[in-house]
């Protein structure tokens, strides 16, 4: 007998689902070097990647990327997909955590047999983004900046993040670098704006049903 | 030329990961009824997930489903998959969100032509699902309790929540039920504790490199 209309009826593809970065993100990162051995280097690269993604249309203007923290070494890059994937967790740092755990075949980027792992964002992380640092085994946090800046210019939420949010990831061992490329940071979030592309920012003041 | 061993080198498909839930749960999902009326019925199916989940050693202690609020039609119950699938974000809330949103269409659970959605996890999100509670357009939240018991008799570090956390839910617009089966919900992860299996709380107290 079929079920009927208003039965949930579930497969194993309704118990799965697939995030992925835009074609161009491969292309790009196979032209790096292997190795970006200062934390400009290693921010330049993530904010190309910012201003590249709302560029091409493939989501908001936010990269991050995985990096050995010691040598620089490239682990992966990632960009905002929430509007391309629909999935409104598809920020760059998960992207970006999400594959280089992936890559690396561990839960835990700070696990035994590991070097000491980094993420490099072109703003602090959001509410939901700090958390997914913590849980994700990096060692190191390296951002652009912090403050109202981006939310001024974009538009975007960033949520309520802790008031002690550097303290309580230095308790974890996780180090913070702040203010790397800034202004050119800002650059990217200045540009996005003046495209006038849409913004999702979870209805703050917009409140529905 | 191949590639030298160090040069990083990235297929479309190192920048795409899936996530899942066990097989169990189809099976469960398709023995209950379309809609559960009240809060603590929805509430006792995500607490008997959550027992479910870590007794088929599939998972931690933590469920989270997605119903339409006002019906309680059910969309999706997700658990916690962060060890079986190798991915730190893997948490209980993340996969019933993002299932959530594959299955209607809608990286916005509130946007224009759906219903309210609700929430239902038992405990209060952790630092990372609470932002992603902000993000995914939910309307209500569900939570069998929040406090100290959890991390106390699991050993899981839930991460720092701000302060004003439910404030800041309502000023977006999402209104928080606390308390719904709190003793159950305590009862399983006791049971939990009992089991002695692997807690993986991103070593606080544990400094590495």
């Amino acid at each position: 007998m079929p079920p009927t209309p208003s039965s949930p009826t579930f497969s194993a593809a309704d118990l799965r689902f697939s995030l992925d970065l835009p074609e161009w993100v491969a292309a790009e990162l196979n032209l790096l070097p292997p190795t970006l051995p200062t934390l400009a280097e290693r921010m330049a690269e993530v904010i190309r990647f910012s201003r590249l993604n709302f560029q091409s249309q493939t989501g908001g203007p936010f990269a991050a990327g995985v990096f050995e923290r010691d040598t620089g070494r490239l682990v992966v890059i990632g960009v905002n997909r929430v509007m391309a994937s629909g999935c409104s967790s598809a920020h760059a740092e998960l992207m970006a955590l999400s594959l280089a755990q992936k890559r690396l075949g561990a839960y835990d980027l700070g696990g035994p047999g590991l070097p000491a792992h980094q993420l490099v964002v072109n703003w602090r992380p959001c509410a939901m983004c700090y958390g997914a640092v913590l849980w994700s085994g990096v060692r190191s946090l390296v951002i652009a900046g912090e403050g109202p800046e981006l939310e001024q210019s974009t538009g975007f939420d960033e949520g309520p993040v802790h008031p002690q949010w550097r303290g309580e990831l230095e308790r974890r061992g996780i180090e913070v670098h702040p203010d790397v490329l800034r202004e050119e940071a800002l650059a990217v979030f200045r540009e996005f704006s003046a495209s006038r592309q849409f913004v999702y920012n979870a209805r703050l003041g917009k409140h529905g049903p």
